[in-house]
């Protein structure tokens, strides 16, 4: 371009890395936005579409459309497999992007601990790829148990199994339960339902840890009535193709793990960052990496170094230190120094399904059919996109009125067709 | 199920299978339909996924909940891989399905003429999963010329290359046109799209061959309004991998060839079914199958050999004799004679872009914004799915108002990424 700006590059269109890009629209800076995927992916509802309630385009938007309103900022689509923090490039798919600040915000990945087979036999359900592909599976598993004839195999092709009782495996948990009591009951008459099941298996003794002892209760409760077999203190201890084992407990027969109890920063070795609590890389109280002030590193993939409580892994954190990290870097530029970051606690939330969730909000919690509404609106409104925004509200219209679910498609390529015995 | 009525099989779920299948839903009979996806495609708006106008989704409806209302008609997902017709069995994935009826309706696929390379090489528009590949191809193409240096190989990125200028050629075309004169041209402002090209090959000596003259002429000046060349009396010899050549005419280079000249029944050797005229399956005036009267062939993959002219690859003649099959195998339960088929012309459409069709209804031939309407009110009232329906008028109404596509995600698994030196 031969600009003499300075030059901001944000890898990661998330959260952190969108919500600092809009921070610098208007600043005298020229800014790449860089992300393996050429689109914007609204976690927070990412279970729905592995649980065949909205579609993948519902909870993504284009990168280049959200960037069309930021002349200042250009879009690049690349795989970063590193940085060159010495002579400032970010380096990607043979690409080489010179920075004069950075602002580094892939996020996090799933975190196996070490359990042998997880990694290669469990789903995951961190991107809009994985949910797909968890979607696709679900209802292989149902078409395979409609024209199998052994008992055994069909009660395992029925047995989804989720690990882990954080928000993502609670919201999928109550989500799967909903669809399978509701749409897939109506689409196979032929098949006896009563013998599928929907476990979660957690390690600590409560599910939703961090939330109200009562919001537990409230979630808990409400997953059982649902149908949903919550197993407390049940730590897994490695996982095949076809089973769960249970560390002294013994084995679950299934074809369908999914792995919700761990994350960390999405980044590779070869990346050089040193990683501390929970696999996130250490930052300072001003969101920079020690070694290297031109490099703010936000959102899932840090922490904050300075003896605080580490901050949990959501949007909000993410969106509060991208538009910190953006203002940190202008206040440079006017040869000010850096802030330390402040997170304000804008509360949590959690549905379990049709009018039961639970919220917490400043000092007020409460669950139920309100809270329910509450996280519908809060979704509803954080949504990027007019025609996403329209077409969510009425996908969940019709839902909540028919009981039913929008389309469910094994879609596409690949179909997924297993053997009893490989 | 050890009843006693009469087994008819329909194999595939589209419009001939489908019609089929509704014809037979109150009949003393127990109806199994198979096919190899779980949904039915609205085949007439496939282009609309691959120019990203519309999502896989909203053409799609699963096909388990159609046949909720016919408590007769079971489903079983599988891929037919032949018949048994002495032992009256349909094969499949491991499965004998046995039928006292059998109603094929496969439908077709690409057939590439021995064109060298073209199987290989060019991209084919007659599935879902085809489309899916092809929008994340073109999609790809333009995030990998936005940051190509070299200018030639930026234009080979750029040139989209669609062999055949029947309705599915041209309507692609007019899609494909609109989409990087729009919604691209404002997401990709660095890039110069002025040497973007859309161009057609056309053997023969017209588009739209069958339709009358002033409607071809009309769908050429709009397409070539609209920028896409139309090339016609050319021949492609071979395809590689980076290039179109024409037979004594030279050589395109390009990343992108669509081939839609030419189709043939979706069935492989082993069916041991002998193919006529356009690789289909000659079938009795009745639509039964000589040697074997208790199998029907329908639709795309059939054609009737009693030296009337052959009826077109089109949903109506599909649906008329799905209808006329299922009569037919009541006629024979009632031990009467079945009836010849006698196809209803209601008449042809083909879109070019905003405001500008062809339709031909009857003896009445129109084109332009009117015919435009009409293409748009008949293809909405026939989507199958109140849900699909709305969400298709949904995004229509929102393109025509603002211009713009919903979504446009190279999505999902892999990401197509080429390299020059292949």
């Amino acid at each position: 371009m031969g600009s003499m700006r300075p030059r901001v590059v944000i890898v990661g269109g998330g959260f952190g890395g969108l919500w600092a890009a809009r921070t610098l629209a208007k600043a005298p800076v020229d800014v790449t936005l860089i992300d393996k995927n050429n689109y914007h992916t609204f976690l927070p509802l990412l279970y729905q579409v592995a649980a065949a309630e909205l579609e993948p385009e519902d909870i993504a938007y284009p990168l280049r459309t959200i960037l069309r309103k930021m002349p200042n900022t250009s879009f690049v689509m690349a795989d970063v497999d590193g940085v060159d923090f010495d002579n400032r490039l970010v380096k990607s798919d043979g690409l080489s992007i010179a920075y004069d600040y950075l602002i580094l915000a892939v996020g996090s990945t799933t975190q196996f601990f070490g359990v042998a087979g997880a990694a290669e036999f469990a789903f995951q359900l961190k991107s809009l790829d994985q949910a797909i592909e968890i979607r696709n599976h679900i209802l292989s598993c149902f078409e395979m148990a409609s024209v199998e004839t052994d008992e055994e195999f069909r009660q395992h092709l029925l047995t989804f199994i989720i690990v882990g009782g954080g928000p993502t495996g609670v919201e999928f948990a109550g989500a799967l339960a909903e669809l399978i009591n509701g749409p897939l009951k109506k689409d196979y008459p032929g098949l006896d339902l009563s013998c599928a099941r929907v476990m979660i298996l957690e390690a600590a003794n409560s599910i939703l840890f961090g939330f109200p002892q009562q919001q537990r209760q409230y979630a808990l409760n409400r997953l059982r009535s649902m149908g949903v077999v919550v197993m407390l203190q049940t730590m897994v201890s490695h996982i095949t193709q076809h089973t769960v084992h249970i560390k002294d407990r013994g084995v679950f027969p299934t074809e369908t793990v999914l792995w919700t109890s761990g994350v960390t920063a999405a980044i590779t070795p070869n990346w050089g960052l040193s990683t501390g609590r929970y696999g996130r890389v250490n930052v300072t109280s001003t969101l920079q990496l020690q070694d290297h002030p031109a490099v703010y590193i936000i959102g899932d993939m840090s922490s904050v170094d300075d003896g605080r409580p580490l901050l949990p892994m959501t949007a909000p954190v993410a969106i509060q230190e991208g538009i910190h990290a953006a203002r940190n870097i202008l206040l440079r530029l006017n040869e000010q120094n850096p802030l330390p970051f402040t997170f304000k606690d804008v509360g949590a939330m959690v549905t379990i399904g049709r009018n039961a969730a639970v919220v917490r909000m400043g000092k007020r919690d409460f669950t139920g059919f309100l809270a329910w509404l509450v996280w519908l609106v809060v979704h509803i409104l954080n949504l990027i996109g007019f025609r996403n925004r329209m077409i969510v509200m009425l996908n969940w219209a019709l839902d909540y009125i028919f009981s039913d679910r929008a389309v469910r498609l094994i879609l596409p390529f690949k179909k997924i067709w297993y053997n009893k015995k490989d």
